[in-house]
């Protein structure tokens, strides 16, 4: 039986592969349809590279292929979209095991599923490279985009969810030994669960396509709310907390006052980073949270339905964000 | 000054590539609006991997932009589709000089240009090997879609124009020595724009987006080809000639009978090629002409506007086509 797939071959890759995907698939191009009533495409891509954004010592290839789904899904909700098809295209090595395949395959489509999402095509070539190339397009209600350019002078900054966590997740997976400083603090039992947690954090995030779902949901039931529809602004904190707030702020000429006191640290995070935690939670990167910049009255009525959800600053009119660096951000190429 | 993407970094490389841009970019995904009236959006995806797909022996960096976005517009059109947008990722490695990330992007859009198309989006990220992944949509009106599966027993098969060049061209890139054999049989100027011809048409293949626009024009002005919209199945012959009228065949469950007389084997792929010229035109590839299968009234009134196409046998039921291997294709993976 073949193991890699060279000996597979392309035509074995094929049917290796459809079953993953929809039956659009077929033609030189998939048929998608037309967009639905008053709503707009958007699109976004994505690249992952063997050894610079996944790693056989931190993601298993089912992660891989789940962090590329989530990552484009996540894109998707930063707009405030909903999903409409995914296009992945992979670049293999001639040795690369048929599992490996399978289970990429699996992760992209077990995140994407999630969602209803589905493939509706993709490419898969030779390189020498593991590589993953992730197209994802959504719609979105003509009156409900999200845009990062858009945020207003007295609007709160809010955030869904906590940072940080994935970088800590990431860190304990590239050094297992970092966990001897949970253990001082809490009991093993504990330690276990929070290991595991943030190893989840890091390999299996979900995008946040439930927060514009119930932004929209709140639109359509409360009658004040209903015109806000454009008050919202925002993107999603895949390259750090710190970065979206400065892109937002760049993006609609503002500035921002954040409450520090806010920004929640986790305690596993105080105890593996020590003195570094902020920086864990600002710049870590990867948590795929929403950023979202609106008025007050919304963001109280969002909080009451999402309680994970927190606000830690406002937009100002003077361009700066205090305490932070505006240009200090995820460098790729160093 | 900066020569290499490590010292341009990464807000100077999207400083760099953003003139050649939609000004849709800017946000986590591109908002796209709707899609015209009648029509439905398609969507296609290839990656281009240096030392597989492209090479700095036969493709300069303009070069491989432009047959990224010859490929992907291809498939468009092989759908019978306009284009609406296209987004592309680029894999660098960061020794890469600035200059080819600069002519990846020149040539890529030179190719766009031709057809009002433009980037909507991308990602660039670091990669050991120079990686281009590129992702087409577009729309199609709803009774002018081409598809493989629905070639009908009776229609011609029609090739849009002649097969092998691509193929001839690579050859005399990666051994020039071959133009002697061209030099034997023609004057030493003729055999010179011989070679010209034949590697512009490796490096610069043109996508037949004009087929399906002829087409639609026919449909509209003449009024007993006004039902035919549906009748014409195909592909592009990326894959090689004989690929494409497997596909076909296999897709719509039917035969080829082919005339071999009517497939013309250019004089200069006899003379470069010997007895292996016909394999050149069969199994070459990458000639990005489209197979189209119609009723035999309609691919006449196409030749009379698009003298260069040509039909070259006809669909039978019998699930075979004569003098050909259906199942010898490319192999991507030996």
């Amino acid at each position: 039986m073949a193991q890699t797939i060279r000996e597979l071959g392309e035509h074995g890759l094929l049917e290796l592969i459809r079953p993953y995907c929809s039956d659009r698939i077929g033609d030189d191009a998939a048929m998608m349809g037309a967009t639905l009533p008053e709503h707009e495409m958007v699109v976004t891509t994505d690249i992952l590279v063997d050894g610079v954004h996944f790693s056989d010592r931190t993601t298993s290839a089912e992660d891989a292929g789940w962090r590329a789904a989530a990552a484009n899904l996540s894109d998707l909700a930063a707009m405030g979209a909903t999903p409409w098809g995914v296009v992945i295209s992979l670049g293999l090595p001639p040795d690369t095991p048929i599992t490996w395949v399978e289970s990429v395959y699996q992760g992209f489509t077990d995140c994407l599923n999630l969602f209803g999402a589905e493939i509706v095509g993709g490419d898969t070539v030779r390189s020498p490279v593991l590589t993953l190339a992730v197209t994802a397009f959504g719609q979105v209600h003509k009156q409900r985009k999200i845009q990062r350019n858009t945020a207003k002078v007295g609007d709160v900054i809010l955030i869904t969810g906590q940072h940080g966590l994935s970088k800590a997740g990431l860190e304990l997976l590239l050094h297992p030994e970092l966990a001897e400083k949970l253990e001082q603090r809490f009991s093993a039992t504990l330690t276990e669960a929070m290991i595991a947690k943030l190893h989840i954090m890091h390999q299996r995030p979900i995008p946040r396509l439930d927060v514009p779902l119930l932004l929209w949901k709140l639109f359509e039931s409360q009658s004040p709310i209903a015109n806000s529809s454009s008050q919202i602004s925002g993107m999603d904190s895949s390259d750090g907390l710190a970065d979206a707030i400065a892109q937002i702020c760049r993006a609609s000429q503002v500035g921002a006052k954040l409450n520090w006191q806010a920004i929640a640290i986790p305690e596993s995070i105080s105890q593996l980073a020590g003195d570094r935690a902020l920086d864990w939670v600002l710049y870590g990167g990867e948590d795929f949270e929403l950023v979202l910049c609106l008025p007050l009255t919304l963001a109280e009525t969002l909080i009451k339905k999402l309680p994970s959800t927190t606000i830690i600053g406002e937009i100002i009119a003077e361009k700066k964000i205090n305490g932070l660096d505006m240009y200090r951000t995820f460098q790729h190429f160093n």
